[in-house]
């Protein structure tokens, strides 16, 4: 759970971000960006502000933004029916940078660094770095995580229908859905 | 059909609008922008720029360029199976102004100018304004066009699967795969 009244820091933190990538919203889009804390409540490590778009039984588009050094801890997309295997996802960076982690061979010395008491959240440590203009393709089931860099990172989500509340994470004590009050 | 210069001056074009956006483009997508005319060869007045960030079986995302004035003509997205209603798309503005049509209680006094001699191939006249940050869904297989402001605008495109080949378009001579040559 967040207060409102950090509720409203972080939003007025990721409205510098959005001014900062260029990117224009709405006033509602402004008055209602979203401050996922993951019910941990140290949003400054781990956490992730986002405004979505459009999110329908077609396809879904959000904009994301981490805060300097700020984590998307670990998740995947698991399958949904048998005619869905799960939202697959393109991250294409706008703004600063962002270190993406997902299956695949670790690398030596990544760019991210974890919390120490919760270090074992994190499994996946092929790494990916997007600067603006770049962007990955994550696949449906795919365990994945990302950080942004010193500056911050501002990233357009394209994907398939999103049903956050069906994401599988890897720290148990995650809640996707976060509580204001 | 338009020549190897042309492709290069509207490309040139709409890399600068690019850059007004703040919208970062790696080298390979600069050098690769699509410049579509419609096989009209007017392209000051039909015509689009546009680059595909993703377009899979699930989803699609495109940024798109319309000089000032240009126009995007007027087609649909028509059934392409029983479990696939046609393209259903989102455009939202992120630099200048966009007039975006569609069936629909028509405008009295419409933003846009079509050219005289291109009249009929405009018959839908519903008119939605989208200026930066605004956005508009699509439904399927609905008729729609869209013109630039007079400086021109830049718009992302969130969508399901494209399949630019079954778009119908209202104007019979219109091919809307651009020949290069």
């Amino acid at each position: 759970m967040i207060t409102k009244r950090e509720y409203k820091q972080y939003r007025d933190k990721a409205l510098k971000y959005f001014e900062k990538a260029k990117l224009a919203l709405t006033k509602k889009e402004k008055n209602s960006i979203e401050v996922a804390d993951f019910g941990l409540h140290r949003t400054d490590e781990i956490g992730l502000e986002l405004v979505v778009y459009a999110n329908n039984n077609r396809y879904c588009a959000k904009e994301l933004v981490l805060l300097p050094h700020q984590i998307c801890p670990e998740h995947r997309h698991p399958a949904i029916s048998e005619s869905n295997p799960g939202k697959q996802e393109t991250f294409r960076c706008r703004y600063g940078e962002v270190y993406v982690y997902v299956e695949g061979e670790p690398v030596r010395r990544p760019k991210a660094k974890v919390p120490a008491d919760k270090k074992d959240a994190f499994t996946v440590w092929k790494e990916i770095v997007l600067k603006p203009g770049d962007q990955y393709t994550i696949p449906p089931n795919t365990l994945h995580w990302f950080q942004g860099g010193k500056k911050g990172a501002v990233v357009s989500e394209f994907s398939s229908t999103s049903t956050d509340e069906s994401d599988f994470f890897t720290d148990p004590e995650i809640q996707r859905i976060t509580k204001i009050g």
